[in-house]
């Protein structure tokens, strides 16, 4: 019976408290936030919780098993390091650090000491991104070829990092998760508008192992939310469209098929046939996340989306900042 | 009355005597094409024209004042120069020229030899695109922040260019038109995929004069057809979306406000207000480039899209083309 | 500070509960339930609140001030005439009762005892709806000449009651709230399907006062879910469109224009202008709803959509249900 | 090779007279049109043909082998019955005729002569409605169950139909080619506007033999176009949008289940499985239409939609509007 206390209660850790508590056998032991506006909505929702200002306070509770980090990126490192320290089992918010060198610390840390750490990249734990990865698994798209993804809208500005921090960490964690190959480079263009220091758009290639090339555009100034990743195999192409309430995933069979003699001539041979959407299951990610962190917990097995996962996204995210800085130069991950 | 011919008459030609056809007071004289199955497919609709195979039979014809030429990119240069020389006024279809210094060549000519150059920027003749422009000039979005596009589909692949020379020449020449400013620099990343030694997916980064970034998506291997411009100015958003059969544009009255003394919090100040799409002239654009090509020849007057304004394009096609075989590396126009 | 019960946690009384229990100053009393199941759900949510398996033992706490009732359409009545007698303020789930002559007695019994009786016609209660009387009643549409509405999709099949009574039940109140015209006549076909003895598809015309008609189309058994309403006035026309994310509601400037001595010809005289969509207030139609109720309670005034809005409601849906069962006839209100 | 005249180069006539002049073999020999402006249009766009202002004068032709109409409703009857008279093949635009009298003549004149009698009920010729039609008889949806359809847009007001005639007409051809049943009632209901003598919105619930119900929806004064066609089967469900550029069909996996002893409870049973689209073949349905009249000119066989089929729409469209004009009494057809 895990007790697990959560650190932050701002934008997202209402939602992670609400799974939490939402789990059988689970017990929210405890909240922490420094202002005291959200203690006391906290306290008004879950009444036999105890709230803390202090992050040290919570983790400091001996008979506390796991710590939730849901902090502003900045303060992830620090937190999630004290708890690791003190023994406590680590599920951190994306991206799990600020940086690589924070995130190598940490799973380092909780490598030494023997805790679960754990990165919530929410999106592979979605009905269907898991649906994606069985039919590439399966190879219904055959050889992969391209990734193309747009995660696009107006806001939220974060004050702490940019949108490649916020938003491409998770194309980037969904890249690994479906395409099981190693990042070698990144470049990455973007702008900074209205005033901000921190990039709101951003145009990211990524060249991975194999060949392949992944593209991924973010931006907070869109007049209109976008979600919509292409998958392009030499059998047929994916469309996951995450804003369609019922058909989030499209499979075309349709391609290009050259044939070897073939003269320069104006029509080309494409094979166009059905398309099927497959039915997705529509278990709240967030709920899958906060079942594996308590399976991980309670099981010591290596989650899914763990330290070296983290920080490998942490890697591709600080060189495609890196590329953005240096103005779009290739940046090798 | 203006006696009109047409070289080339495959895929897009047909198109083109259509619409020199349906204008009072026009004589489509004369069609040119290699390919007998063509020269009869334009026998058959339009019985009175005289047909050729060889370019020069058509260019050479005294009584003939222009020509137009819907050939393949890769000889726009020899059969647009040899009109020029024949004395025709020549529109040639997008891209002015497969290079820069054969395009320069062009202008030279023409402005030589006191003769119209126009370019098929076709979109530049769309109502939507004239609505925007509309919109822009009187300041309805305010200062231009951003330019993205996305412009996408399965096919065609063409078999003399890259998807950048094809489809990115839209975007080019859109830009071009409605955001009046010099292009600088070019930064291009992309693929060529199925075998081929042409490139059919690329992400263009563009660095305008004033510090505007515009960015270009363009493929020939997505499963779905998708043609969407954003445009962000510091007042207000547009959405231009040509495949939408009656909205194609709307304007979100939206952005985003930064009080001066803001504290880092989460809840952004955004501005959401109300959204319009106003109407757009649905008149072929094709239509419209054909009148006003006619109009040029008649009252000498030089072309909205000539042949500067097409050399300009070609340059950055070029040096896109220049920056995707260099790695993305940034490449000065 | 009123204290609130609450009869019936099984699809919608979670929804009322978490609304009650989130207004400032009020306090979910009790809740009761006939399922064990959903009693210690409750408990588990809201473990401050006293559960009773009966209603009757909500009721006849003396501390309540009102209840709320969530229960199936069939037990409406029972419960709300319980609590009216027990002298408690009622907000009853819409329809306000199964029958005409049930309604009539609650409304005359709320009247006699000084009771706040209220029907959660909940769309009513919604920004999109808000704004649609706002456009109304400045008279953007011009004088109102057609509704039309689709609610369909597949599912849920009610156990009690027809598609008729479910769904078309928020068409009525819509028709009501927003065209203020008394109802004439019902017409309504339909059919039962998948060998089930209740009505899952039904088209009702409805002729009302002023020669104005409506139609609504309802449906358990549509493929793909549809919340569509067509709003004609001789001026403009709207689309409300409950299901799109940002623009539910969108006014066209457009029409039909009939020259005095027009000669039948092929060019019709149609006026074909912008389109605009307002903003809507995203508040939870629900959440508005509860605080509607508390503040009737409090103020001791007429709720917008009380006992003699939910009789007429009910008197709409019964002549609809008669003219169903009699193959289409005509049935006078 | 057949020689082929056309009467009426209004808003329709240009459509068939391209497809017509574009079948190899045939020869679009005559048109003839009341309007000199559309005969001059017809000449230019047409030059060896020969053009008149009296239909009579075009059907008078000797050498001419068949007659296709394209006339206004009302001068159908008189126009066609000339040509059949005269020994011609005659293909009418949908409806046969303004009513059942004259469209029984019609199909008896026929019939006696030894004439092809075809209506262009255009739909069945689509490559959409091909594959539904295919799917249903593969037994794909199971029993058809219900067939709702929505045709609505802003315009064409005709001038001497209502829009029962106008648009109900391709519904109820589309029933009567994919369900193979007997039409036995109809009911409609309906308004005029703009003050306008003609409907120009209908609902019309018809009763077709084994107990099926169909619905259909038309009107001119909606402000977005819609076609939306729902089928649904006790093993499938089918959407058919004629607006999808693209997936014009869907096919949804899904339907209700009653458990034999199912308690009364909240929770339906429904399956909800995978959804495609298969592939539809984009040839112009019209096309198809002009091929198949001249297969049958050719062949003397009977067309797919002949003088029957357009007899039976012409009853069933004529039993709607007489319902429509008695406030909607059911009618026997």
């Amino acid at each position: 019976m895990p007790r697990i206390g959560l650190v932050g209660f701002g934008y997202w850790g209402p939602n992670l408290a609400r799974n939490l508590s939402e789990i059988h056998g689970v017990i929210l032991a405890g909240i922490a936030d420094t202002h005291p506006a959200r203690r006391e909505a906290a306290a008004k929702k879950y009444p036999g919780v105890q709230l803390v200002a202090d992050a040290s306070d919570l983790i400091g509770l001996s008979d506390l098993d796991a710590v939730v980090v849901a902090t502003p990126v900045s303060t992830h490192f620090e937190v999630a390091l004290a708890a690791l320290k003190a023994g406590k089992d680590v599920l951190v918010e994306k991206p799990l650090a600020a940086g690589q060198v924070e995130a190598k610390t940490l799973v380092d840390v909780a490598e030494r000491e023997g805790r679960i750490l754990m990165v919530n990249h929410t999106y592979v734990y979605s009905g269907a991104v898991r649906k994606i990865a069985e039919l590439i698994e399966a190879g219904e798209l055959g050889e992969i070829y391209y990734y193309d993804s747009i995660r696009i809208n107006l806001g939220l500005f974060q004050s702490d990092v940019s949108v490649v921090w916020d938003l491409a960490a998770h194309d980037v964690s969904l890249i690994q998760f479906l395409l099981h190959r190693r990042f070698l480079t990144v470049q990455a263009t973007g702008a900074c508008h209205f005033g901000t220091p921190l990039e709101n758009v951003a145009h990211i290639t990524l060249g991975l192992e194999g060949g392949i090339q992944a593209h991924i555009n973010v931006s907070w100034i869109a007049p209109m939310k976008t979600r919509q990743t292409i998958i392009v195999g030499d059998r047929k192409m994916l469309l996951y469209d995450d804003l369609e309430p019922d058909e989030k995933i499209k499979v075309y069979d349709q391609g290009v098929v050259f044939k070897p003699d073939r003269r320069a001539d104006l029509l080309p041979d494409y094979r166009i046939g059905d398309m099927y959407a497959p039915r997705v299951d529509r278990r709240e990610a967030l709920a899958n996340v906060c079942a594996h962190f308590v399976d991980c917990i309670q099981t010591r097995s290596r989650p899914l989306t763990g330290g070296p996962e983290g920080l490998e996204v942490v890697s591709v995210l600080e060189a495609a900042q890196r590329s953005l800085r240096d103005g779009g130069r290739q940046v090798t991950v």
